[in-house]
């Protein structure tokens, strides 16, 4: 018998983890593996993936109408709040119109967006201009339905556009929030 | 020499896991191991905690304030948009109060609340009524300032009412905010 000991090994239960890369990682979670945060980074409606940009097309394309039915009636200046719906949907118009340019720009480029600093920074706009956006929407509502339902007084007052541009400004909203979860998701599952 | 043979071993880098309680990894983890899960299940403000009952009651505080002063006006229900604050704030008044007598409960009987199905129902909840809050600030908010404003007619309203209780309101909102968040980023994280 030898003198010299030998290694004494106990089997523990744990997972050795293999080097895999982070495209064969996904590959693998496509294939059904629960990895949240891989798959996290492929969700459609992120920045820099199709539904994403076509959820920023749809954000300025409402709030662009929104704004266009709105400036077009001529008594808009005389009401704050319909003043402050142009002037916040304007600035929904700019933020979703520069996010979907960056969005064409890294389809094109095949480019990463999802950086937590820069999903940081589309969060914190996200949720300031929705904020705007859904306060201005909600300010106008209160006024069309004071104007036509409280007072019947839509003979001299443009209810039908004041609807219709409130009506965009929701819409606007609504398409702002599953970017807005979306990119907080992110955040908090990395 | 014996001609048995003897296990290979081959050092692995990988950490073997300790079977820590969670209690004992929770006190490790306030000397500064960095594990978020772990972190984010005493971060204050989540129900079953000090800080998310305080915020609880500064919810119901504030909305039921906001209710009362709108209610105390003669002619509120003339306008759409104030029956609909004092409907929205008294819902508001009714979930904040309910989560802070569980919240006071948990507390007593030192029971955990943080475990995701509930903490998906109260981050439901929260979502909802901080929208309907938020959406009844801002209408009133609106027709506040077209009276005050835009009408200046104080002297026939109850401006100053008005006024205070959609501030109110916003308190309220703003008190349910991190409570949201707080939930959210809970769900996401696990």
């Amino acid at each position: 018998m030898s003198s010299r000991s030998h290694p004494a090994v106990f089997p523990l239960d744990i997972e050795v983890p293999t080097q895999l890369t982070e495209g064969a990682a996904a590959a693998e979670n496509g294939g059904g593996l629960p990895d949240d945060r891989v798959r996290m980074k492929d969700v459609q409606g992120m920045p820099g993936t199709t539904s994403g940009l076509a959820l920023r097309l749809i954000q300025f394309a409402f709030a662009a109408v929104s704004v266009a039915v709105m400036a077009a009636t001529t008594d808009f200046p005389s009401v704050t709040a319909f003043r402050y719906l142009v002037a916040a949907l304007s600035l929904q118009c700019l933020w979703s119109l520069s996010l979907a340019i960056l969005d064409i720009y890294a389809l094109l480029v095949k480019r990463c967006l999802r950086n937590p600093r820069v999903v940081g920074f589309f969060t914190i706009g996200d949720g300031t201009t929705s904020t705007l956006t859904f306060s201005a929407a909600c300010a106008s509502a209160g006024i069309t339905v004071l104007i036509s339902n409280d007072f019947n007084n839509c003979w001299e007052n443009h209810c039908t556009r004041f609807e219709t541009s409130t009506a965009m400004a929701f819409v606007s909203w609504f398409a702002v929030l599953p970017s807005f979860f979306l990119n907080f998701w992110f955040m908090a599952s990395t």
